[in-house]
C-alpha cells in the first residue's frame, strides 16, 4: 500500500484515504454468503421446504422494515433483513415451482453470475470487457450453428420481449433503411403478421416502435395452437390489397401457454414468395434445438432471418439470458443500431475496434449475459444440455399419461413440448353436463386451488383462461432437480387441495 | 425426503429421481465463492494490484479455452477457468479504474445481487416476487421524494438508454394516445428537442421508436455544455413553422462527457409555454439530488414530467440499476404499456392485483434491480449516500486544483460535477504554438498514453475527441475507496507514461 498523506479539506470534506471500512464490508459479505448458501442453495432441492411463504402485501410490508432512513442499519439488522427477504421470497429453484417458463438451479450458471456481480462489468468495448465480449462472440456462433445458419450475428439483451423488438426494428430497417433517419411519418402503413397464440410482446413491440397494435395482423391457429399457413397467405394478400406495406412475419416456436410450434418451413415458403422477413420467436422453444430427438419441432428454422432464443428458460442459465440471432452477416445489426458515440467507440484505439460490439445494441451499459450460459455449457457439455431437454420433455410426457389415468383430470390437448395444460374437475362437477353452467363453475375452480396451494406453500403452478377456454392449469417441467415423484405429488396434492370443491 | 419410487422409462429416458448431484454442485459453488472472495472482493481495494491484465484479442482467445464441446469439463478445470476469467477481466472496482461512469464496490448492493442471483426471480406479479415488488414500490416512492414531486410512478429497467426510450414513448402517448394502436403512419412529423451534448441514446431511441433521428432537433449549448434556452425557443418555433409536431424536450442533468447540467427551470418555462413534455435524463447527474450541497445542480427538476436516474453510476448500486420516474399518477405508464396478458395478469386472483406491476413494462421477465439499491440505502442511510456524493465531488475538485498547479496539464473547463476533462501536453509539445499542427499532434497523445497505461495496468481512464476538441482525457471519480493519493498518483503516472512524448 502507498503511504497515506496528510489530510486536506476540500469543499467541506476531509480527504484522507478511503472512507470505507473494507474489512467490515468483506466480513459482511462473507456472513451474507453463508446465509445464501444455507437458506437458498442448500435448500433448493429439499421438497420438505415450502415453495413460498405466502403473506398478503399489507402483512409483508409490516414484516419487512421497508423504509429507507437517514441513518444506516447495523450489520446484524441487515443480515436479519436478508434472512427475511429470502424467507418471504418465492423459491423458484424448488422442485415444485412450476409456475413460469423458468425454474430450478444450475450451479455453474450461478457461479458465473456471482463472478459477474463481483466484477460488475458492462459489455460494450473490448477494453473494459475483454473476456465477456469474446465469450459472447463464441456463444452466439455456437447458437447460430444449432439454428443451422452458415454465418450470422447476434446480441444478448434483456429479454425475449426486447429480442422481438430488435427483430421487428431490424426487419423494418431492411425493408426501408431511411426509417432510421426519417421515421415513419408519411410512410405507408407497415404491417406484420403473427399468430393468435404469439407472446404479448409482439403487441408491445408494435406499439413501442410506432407501428401500432392494429397493424399486427393476427393469424388464425389450428386446434393445436399452430399458425395456419393458408391463413397467413390470405392475410398477406389482404394487406397488399389495402395498400399497406407487409414487411415481417413473426412465427413462434413454443408458444407461452400451449407450447405450440408454428410450421416454420411452410411459413418460410410464404415469406420467400412475398419477400417478407421471417422472425422466429423461439424464446421458449429454442432450447429444443439442442436435442437431436426434439429439434424437429423447429424444422425449417434455418430459413428464418432472425431468431429469439432464451437460454434462461429451459436451459436454466438464470434470468436473464436472451439472445437475438440474425442470419445477415453484412453488418445489418450494426448499421441499424449504431449511433457512433465518440466517447466509447473511438476509432484510434490501439486494438482492432471490431471487437467493440456495443454499438449493435439499443442499450449503453449491458450485462454479460452470455457468460453464464457459456460456463454452464462448458460444465455440462452439449450432451448434458441435451439430456436436460430430453428429460424435461419425458417428464412432461409422464405427467400427461398419469393425467389420462386419473379421474377428475382432463387434458386440454396432447402437448408437444413441456407445457401440460389441464383442467382439474372437482368431485362436485364430475357428474354435471358440459354446458355453460359447468364451464362457468369450472372457471372458478383453478383460482381457489391456486389460493390454497399458495397459502400452504406446497407447490406453485399457473392457471389462465385462454381463447374461449375457461381457467385451466399450465404445468411446466424444466429442472433436472424435478423427478417423477414430483409429478405424482402434483396430482395427489391437487386432489387433496380440491377434494371439498 | 419422500421415498423414491421405481424407475420408469418414458420416451427413452429413465425417470428415477433427480439427475443432478446436488452435493457436488454445492461444493463447486462454495469453492468458486472462495475464489471470488479472494480474487475479486478482497483485492478490490488493493492499489498494488493491476487494474487490468491486458491481452490482445487473439492472445486472450488462446489463453481462455473458449470452445463449447459435447462433453463437460471437470470441476477442477472449471475453477481454473473462473480464475482466468477473473484474472483477465478489468477490475472495475479497483480504486484506479476511472474509465466509465461507474466504479468501485459496494458490499451491501453486492450482497443483494448475490441474493437475487440465488433466488433467480422475475418481477412482474406479486405471487412470484412479493418482496421485490414491494421493495421496488418503496424505492420509487423515495426517489420521487428527492425529485420533489408530490406523487408519481416509475419502473426499474435495463439502462438509462431504455429509460429514455420509455420516456419518449410515454410523451408521445400523452401527445396522441391513438399512436399505440394506429402507429405513426400518416401522422405529422413528430419532433423532439435535446442538447448537442445529450447522450447518444436519444438518437437510438428516436430511431427505434420510428420517430427518426432527423426529427431530433439538437439545441446549441454554451461553452460549459449547457443547453441554451433561447436556442430551444427558436427551434420549437422553427418546428412549428415547418408544420411538424413538437412533443418533447429531453434535458440532460449531467452530460456524459463534460458533466454539464442543463438549466432545467428555464427549459421548464419553455415546455410549459408550448405544452411540451419535459424529460430529464439524469442518469448520471440524478445522484446529486441526494446531496443537500449539490442538489442545486438540478434546480427545477420537480417541474419535469419524467426523469431517468441510474443509481448504478455514482451511487454504486451495481450494473444495472436504472429507474424511469414519471410525475403522472393517473396510470399513464400502465395505459401506455399494458398488453394485458391473461396468463400473467389474471384478474380473478385472490389478492389485490394492483400489486402486479409487470404490465407497466416493455419487458416480460424483469430483474429486481430496485432491491440492490434498497439494501444499500438501508445499510448506509441517506446520510451515507450523501457523504459519497459530496466526497466524490470534493475529490474531483481536488484533482482540478492539482491539475492547475502542474505543468503540462490543461483543463478543458471548470467542472461542476465529477467529470474532470483535461489534456496532457507532453514535453515535446509544450513550447509549440497552439496552431493546427499543435492540435493535430496533441490529438495523437491520448491514444498513446492510454495504450501504455492499459499495457502496464496501472490505471484506466477514458479519452475522446468532442465537438471540435481534439482527444482529451475524462477522469471520473465515484468510489469511496478512492482517495486523494489516487488523484496524485494519476497525475504522476500520466507524467511518467508520457515523459518521452
Amino acid at each position: 500500500m502507498l503511504q497515506k498523506k496528510n489530510a486536506v479539506l476540500v469543499d467541506g470534506v476531509v480527504l484522507n484515504g478511503p472512507i470505507i471500512d473494507s474489512e467490515a464490508g468483506q466480513k459482511f459479505v462473507e456472513e451474507a454468503c453463508k446465509i445464501i448458501m444455507e437458506e437458498v442453495i442448500q435448500k433448493a432441492n429439499d421438497v420438505t421446504e415450502k415453495v413460498c411463504e405466502w403473506r398478503a402485501p399489507e402483512t409483508l410490508k409490516m414484516i419487512l422494515d421497508l423504509e429507507m432512513r437517514d441513518t444506516g442499519e447495523s450489520h446484524q439488522k441487515l443480515l436479519q433483513l436478508c434472512q427475511d427477504v429470502i424467507q418471504y421470497s418465492v423459491k423458484t429453484s424448488h422442485p415444485r415451482f412450476f409456475n413460469q417458463l423458468y425454474a430450478g438451479i444450475d450451479y455453474y450458471s450461478l457461479v458465473a453470475r456471482f463472478i459477474t456481480e463481483a466484477l460488475n462489468p458492462s459489455v460494450y468495448t473490448y477494453e473494459v470487457s475483454p473476456v465477456f465480449l469474446l465469450v459472447e462472440e463464441v456463444v452466439i456462433k455456437k447458437m447460430i450453428e444449432f439454428i443451422g445458419w452458415e454465418e450470422g450475428d447476434g446480441i444478448f439483451n434483456p429479454g425475449g420481449s426486447v429480442s422481438n423488438m430488435y427483430a421487428m426494428n431490424l426487419a423494418r430497417y431492411k425493408f426501408c433503411p431511411e426509417i432510421k433517419e426519417k421515421g415513419l411519418s408519411g410512410l405507408p402503413r407497415l404491417v406484420l403478421f403473427t399468430s393468435e397464440e404469439c407472446h404479448y410482446s409482439m403487441k408491445k413491440a408494435a406499439s413501442f416502435l410506432g407501428i401500432g397494435t392494429e397493424n399486427v395482423y393476427f393469424i388464425k391457429t389450428d386446434e393445436r395452437g399452430k399458425m395456419i399457413p393458408e391463413e397467413l397467405e390470405k392475410q398477406v394478400q389482404r394487406a397488399r390489397k389495402e395498400g399497406s406495406a407487409p414487411f415481417l412475419v413473426c412465427a413462434t416456436a413454443g408458444t407461452t401457454v400451449l407450447g405450440a410450434f408454428d410450421p416454420l418451413d411452410k411459413i418460410a415458403n410464404i415469406c420467400e414468395k412475398h419477400g417478407l422477413w421471417l422472425h422466429v420467436d423461439a424464446s421458449w422453444g429454442g432450447s429444443a434445438l439442442i436435442s437431436k430427438k426434439h429439434c424437429k419441432l423447429l424444422h425449417g428454422i434455418h430459413r428464418a432471418d432472425s431468431v429469439a432464443w432464451n437460454p434462461h428458460k429451459m436451459l436454466m442459465a438464470g434470468i436473464q439470458c436472451c439472445a437475438l440471432l440474425v442470419k445477415d452477416n453484412s453488418g445489418l445489426l450494426k448499421k441499424c443500431y449504431s449511433a457512433k458515440a465518440a466517447y466509447l467507440f473511438q476509432q484510434d484505439k490501439f486494438y482492432d475496434v471490431n471487437y467493440d460490439t456495443g454499438d449493435k445494441s439499443i442499450q449503453c451499459s449491458r450485462r454479460p449475459d452470455a457468460f453464464k450460459f457459456w460456463l454452464m455449457w462448458k460444465a455440462l457439455g452439449t450432451t448434458g444440455l441435451e439430456e436436460r431437454v430430453n428429460r424435461a420433455l419425458a417428464l412432461a410426457r409422464y405427467l400427461v399419461e398419469e393425467i389420462k389415468k386419473r379421474e377428475g383430470f382432463q387434458l386440454l390437448l396432447e402437448p408437444e413440448y413441456a407445457n401440460v395444460c389441464f383442467w382439474y374437475i372437482p368431485p362436485s362437477l364430475r357428474k354435471m353436463e358440459e354446458g355453460p353452467e359447468f364451464w362457468q363453475k369450472l372457471h372458478q375452480v383453478a383460482p381457489i386451488i391456486k389460493e390454497r396451494m399458495m397459502k400452504k406453500g406446497s407447490m406453485m403452478l399457473g392457471y389462465q383462461p385462454h381463447r374461449g377456454k375457461v381457467n385451466f392449469f399450465r404445468q411446466v417441467v424444466i429442472s433436472p432437480q424435478v423427478s417423477r415423484e414430483d409429478m405424482d405429488f402434483l396430482l395427489d396434492e391437487m386432489e387433496q387441495l380440491a377434494k371439498d370443491l
